[in-house]
């Protein structure tokens, strides 16, 4: 790996296969960034008990399901490093230091916390309450110089770099601060116009077949005043366009749809058509690369292990430096040796 | 060690030599309870940075002076097992874990967050609101099932209690419910009648020589109504005597000192100048053992680290047991072995 590139921290809670809307919101964007970047791509399993501690069970299959779909997608493990959260300890280990140098009050004013809070039915736990400072901890400890998310995701960003902030000040300066790459990419919204989210039943998968992919796009929402395909219809926040837009490589073609679906001269059927068409042709060879992952449980496995195992020799080194900071040296010094897990 | 005596987790947080609040509060009841029970007793150094983070040169040389004074008041290595929080990083992520079961609307009920937050004069932090937890961990982790504390302690042994019972109802029997051993020793005052604390500069320490601890003595507040040796003095409050009452180890004796006092018939100075002598005389076994450890730094940092290396071998159990059963059993397989430390 060229050592001169920037470092990115990203990753994903494991809380099930991947669809369209991340295909496009972070997957595209994090294959492309391989190349100017060293990237860490981080699965999430810890956080996803901070929203959901009672589904054990779906973590671990939900892990396998994610690996697949990142490598289909073009994660690389030979340019970028993989990272299974619980099998990094230092991950909690750098969370609870930062905890001390962040106040309750402002964790308790973190929007997206008070929104969870919000649509949550059940009382809000320490650990969701905590959950940006583990976030804050999964950059640091890489010492990640940019982070891709989607705007809802800047609150934390900025916990991050102020965490960094109040570290080096206190102490000596050891964390760069983390900047945003924004994502450009409009949301997608669900196959029903809603939210897309697994739990709403509006998703395309990435697994899923091309012919499921055809029946999902075919009973998509469109514009709800066009009873008939001579009607004129409506392009603005008409998910049909939306997915149209992002999925057609040709932009030209794209436009004339547009300007016929306006003018009441093509009907909703015909672009469904051609969508599904469109989706299943980007979708192919990711279907094709997932179908030869799909199975491979170990060799996925130990591809997480061994990206785990080569972030742990970074992370210890950053957790030693904090805890050499905070006072903490003669622990440190007892810490598990990194290359422990290299030679498994 | 005989397996069938049940398990104890107690400590200290190294905030400085100990003093004989400490002396007569715990190290003299943690010292007879390691015939009967398992102990395992750990400088908490992580919960140190909950109430200051900005003092990190304090934590080393504060582990050690605790060490030293825990040995020389019979703390039993062979016996017992010694554990450095931070050397033994199963603590912070069973607590993390656990972080996930309690609603931070509790932790902020805590009678003692409260308190703190009423007298510190920084805004609370994550690290202090979290203090609750990261001690249940260090109880839970060891599987503990008695926990001896005062009765400030109480409300934290509660939670523990709360959220072992959690985990098991959500997962499967893995925490026994720690039970308090509630201290019936009395709250020892400082020299000067109030709370007794280091910083108040009213503690006799137990590393005083006998001439700081027989100045410590003559200065000692005392019934602040008598001005004459003649005068009718009184018992009840008079830190002389709940010195005397503990210290001294002839009842009889303490019982005619009180009824010369308060006949005016013995004076303040006399009283004082025999105090001075039975504490003298009860720490002068500890200061022989002391002045044998003292300056063995690398010895002593052994004795802690071999402790902490036991300690991680059951830790880590406890660690792989509650992440299977959290749906974090990929991450789990991948933590470094416990065994690492003995091969040192």
């Amino acid at each position: 790996m060229e050592p001169n590139r920037p470092r990115i921290l990203t990753g994903h809670r494991p809380t099930g296969p991947r669809h369209l809307g991340h295909l496009v919101g972070t997957l595209t964007t994090w294959e492309s960034l391989q190349d100017s970047y060293e990237c860490f791509f981080l699965i999430a399993d810890i956080h996803v008990l901070t929203t959901d501690f009672q589904h054990p069970q779906r973590i671990e299959s939900n892990t396998l399901e994610v690996l697949l779909d990142w490598l289909a997608s073009g994660i690389d493990p030979e340019r970028s490093t993989l990272v299974l959260q619980s099998a990094v300890p230092e991950h909690t280990q750098l969370a609870t230091l930062l905890g001390m140098l962040v106040s309750e009050a402002r964790l308790r004013r973190n929007p997206t916390y008070k929104e969870q809070v919000h649509n949550l039915n059940l009382q809000p736990s320490l650990g969701l309450l905590s959950y940006p400072v583990l976030q804050a901890a999964d950059i640091l400890l890489y010492k990640g110089q940019r982070v891709p998310v989607g705007e809802d995701q800047l609150p934390h960003i900025e916990l991050a770099r102020e965490v960094a902030r109040r570290f080096n000040q206190t102490y000596r300066p050891v964390f760069p601060e983390p900047e945003a790459l924004l994502s450009t990419t409009p949301r997608l919204p669900g196959t029903d116009n809603r939210t897309m989210h697994s739990s709403y039943g509006n998703t395309i998968l990435l697994r899923d077949t091309p012919e499921e992919t055809t029946r999902k796009v075919m009973g998509m929402y469109t514009d709800p005043s066009r009873i008939h395909p001579t009607d004129p219809g409506h392009i603005a926040g008409n998910p049909l366009f939306i997915y149209l837009d992002l999925f057609d490589d040709h932009p030209e073609r794209v436009e004339d749809f547009k300007t016929r679906y306006q003018a009441g001269k093509v009907g909703d059927v015909a672009v469904k058509q051609h969508l599904a068409s469109v989706i299943n042709q980007r979708l192919a060879p990711i279907r094709e690369k997932r179908s030869q992952l799909a199975g491979k449980n170990d060799d996925l496995m130990e591809l997480l292990f061994q990206g785990s195992s080569r972030a742990r020799k970074i992370a210890r080194e950053t957790l030693v430096e904090a805890m050499d900071c905070m006072g903490l040296r003669l622990g440190a010094s007892q810490l598990p040796p990194a290359r422990i897990i290299d030679e498994r």
